[in-house]
């Protein structure tokens, strides 16, 4: 769950300096120095992520160059964290959601923290609680919605709940009516502009973090490698770019980010794909990273035991025409592997060809605001909201990828939806599937 | 589809003097000089809708004082948008579809165009290209949803629409891709901070005008009598309460629009809750506005005639015990009604009460931006967005409120689902649904 970026080399030290020098550059071409002036004194109240390193490791790594002092820390860091990350997927799927969780509302804290500095809200009335409100809200809402959709059977058999998922929609409409009717009326006359745009602000930070945060939670649901394999592709491509661009970085691949090289990209890409290749292999075994996690009525809690789908069933692959040669002279003219690994590719690719963009728009976000970091949690690494970029845009191609090429309407979730009728519905809708059966001659082919 | 606001009384006339005022205000509690003169400087720029009005209108009302020529411009034009409406209706609802789609396009561009004047963005590079991408990527993947939803049988007959049906969100997000891409791609070192300010201001505007017209065609789907009688509710609560603060307003209602009143806002709620009585009342009656739209498989295209179902047939009502000795005084023990009449009394007390904070917002977010209408589109009106600015949260209110107490999983469109499977589990459906029917008893107990 933890992610290594500022990849190619990018020297925390640096970016200070460079982020300075970056307003010498105004030239003349039009007629701004009063909104210059506006983010440049705004920029001073604004929380500049600090390179705190524990005391102990900074004596230790005195007599390195701030380069490789970096490195050091940052690669002391990340191994802690991607340990932390396999701790969590041992303590299985709940801890996972947990997880999920808390990243979201700290990534949802830095980014409404921000807001707060940039618009200079110490005088504004209700600020503060109305963000927690909306975002306690959508979450009610987001939560609930996946609660209904994997464990409904469960949840109706209590009266009490039943009225929850029934009106569910109705009620978090409600909710957030009150906060919309709340905001109104904690409108302040000099304050109109700075209100709005937070409100603004707000509902931009919901809309990246809670609701990419529910479709991971789906993604979750589908199976634990679905959310391992692109988290950790994410993870590899950072570390990977990083190294690659730490030592063969020359060409530079993007203005926004200066220290990211072509080196970088491509060989963190390369590594990638490779590497989810072989995540994809291994974890295909195991029924515990494969299998959906369904509420399983007889065992009275949540089962992760399967006949794993044909996604994660060895098959045998003959390799297409043109790589035939090849193949025959390492004597390898048929071989086998799960069909996931060919959705890994897919997975792979956009983890780093696009995955690096959510990278760059978090940069280019932090210079917007000449911030450094989001935050400071992790030394080497800055904020939650740092390492966490690129996951959320991952996530959702995830979802869509499944949705669009992997789940299809199983009979088991229809036939949850027909049980929620009335039973004389339920009746009416067997005797027209039977007569649609009988007339394709479907059901008389069986005895 | 037309509506009045700028009700009790507020005179357009004032509206400036007013604003104007309000910068005088500036007390020294608080260090932001800079910023109020960044705004001030910046609505210089700002597009300042017109009150023009017709000139043949202007020369024939030039005898009467401003208060009642705004009265007599409004009423005219008023009128004008209802006939408009009234002819829309009789067009059927594509012609309604068509026409959410056109006031969307057209709220967008006028929140849009206040973003480009606050940003001043004439040297931003691809930025107009980029949002009307936004809007066409968005309503790309919200209509699509819509068509697959009520048109996915007949879609699903042609092989090429059939590509785009299982892969609809998979391209939408490709297409969402493409354009966040640009937009990194876009970003130029010194307007960062505006590149992103704009950036969330498209996709706010996107969130309030797209995701909600996506709602309003669903509300239509389920039936006209959906979208007239709660369009029409706040048509009417609007007009109402206009005339009510004209003639008895008194008590000021809120700060923010100074010249709404308390007799206003009571007037205005009392009349829409009896309007909405009667206009649900007439509605009921006819199926042209009773039936959900559907695709009709015989007649090959949208059919509107229908069995109406137990909301729009008449019922025997018991009045409720504390009113029945005055009932029995009026010789009406018992009367009879539209059980859908009840839930025209939620809608309207909605309309009438939330309903005017849509409006409350707008003129908020209008005096942030120091602007006086989103546009000038209709005389004596302002812009579209200033006639539609309640309709937004209304429409999300009536399909919350289908969706939660309205509409239940009929067996209908659980068996489309149903056919969309494979035959083989079809049929597998069909013999779990059997066993469970027979071991429930509910089977048997039929012939």
């Amino acid at each position: 769950m933890s992610e290594l970026r500022h990849r190619r080399g990018e020297g925390d030290g640096n970016d200070k300096a460079e982020t300075a020098g970056e307003s010498d550059h105004v030239d003349s071409e039009e007629e701004k120095p009063l909104e210059d002036k506006y983010v440049e004194d705004m920029a001073k109240n604004l929380p500049q992520g600090t390179d705190k390193t524990p005391e102990m490791l900074d004596s230790a790594l005195s007599g390195l160059s701030s380069r490789w002092r970096n490195w050091v820390i940052r690669g002391i860091f990340t191994w802690l964290m991607i340990g932390a990350f396999c701790l969590l997927i041992y303590g299985g799927p709940l801890a996972l959601m947990i997880t999920v969780l808390c990243v979201q509302v700290k990534c949802f804290e830095e980014i409404i923290n921000i807001g707060y500095a940039v618009y200079r809200v110490h005088g504004l009335p209700w600020f503060r609680s109305l963000s927690w409100y909306f975002l306690l809200t959508s979450n009610y809402f987001f939560y609930g919605e996946n609660l209904i959709d994997y464990f409904g059977v469960v949840i109706n058999r209590t009266d009490y709940l039943k009225f929850l998922v029934t009106y569910h929609r109705f009620i978090s409409f409600c909710l957030y009516c009150v906060g919309f009717v709340w905001f109104v009326l904690s409108l302040v006359k000099r304050y109109y502009m700075r209100q709005f745009s937070l409100f603004a602000w707000t509902h931009v930070a919901l809309l990246i973090v809670v609701t990419q945060s529910y479709l991971i939670i789906q993604n979750i649901f589908e199976g634990l490698i679905w959310f391992i394999v692109p988290v950790s592709m994410i993870i590899c491509n950072d570390v990977m770019a990083y190294v690659f661009g730490f030592f063969f970085g020359k060409t530079p691949l993007i203005k926004l980010s200066p220290k990211k090289t072509w080196e970088g990209f491509v060989g963190g890409g390369f590594a990638t794909v490779v590497f989810g290749m072989f995540i994809a292999y291994f974890m295909s075994q195991y029924p515990y990273f494969v299998c959906p996690i369904e509420y399983s009525e007889s065992v009275g809690r949540m089962a992760m035991d399967c006949e794993p789908s044909l996604l994660f069933r060895l098959q045998e692959y003959t390799p297409p025409l043109c790589l035939q040669p090849l193949m025959k002279i390492i004597g390898m003219e048929k071989f086998n592997m799960y069909p996931f690994m060919i959705h890994s590719l897919s997975l792979s690719v956009f983890s780093s060809v696009i995955g690096p963009f959510g990278g760059f728009f978090a940069s280019g976000f932090k210079r917007a605001f000449k911030i450094k970091d989001f935050g400071d949690v992790i030394p080497g690494h800055g904020g939650i909201m740092d390492r966490f970029d690129c996951q959320f845009l991952m996530a959702t191609f995830v979802n869509v990828y499944i949705t669009s090429f992997i789940r299809t309407a199983t009979p088991q979730k229809l036939l949850q939806q027909v049980y929620n009728l009335k039973p004389e519905q339920q009746l009416q809708l067997f005797y027209a599937l039977k007569e649609s059966l009988e007339n394709r001659n479907i059901l008389n082919l069986l005895p």
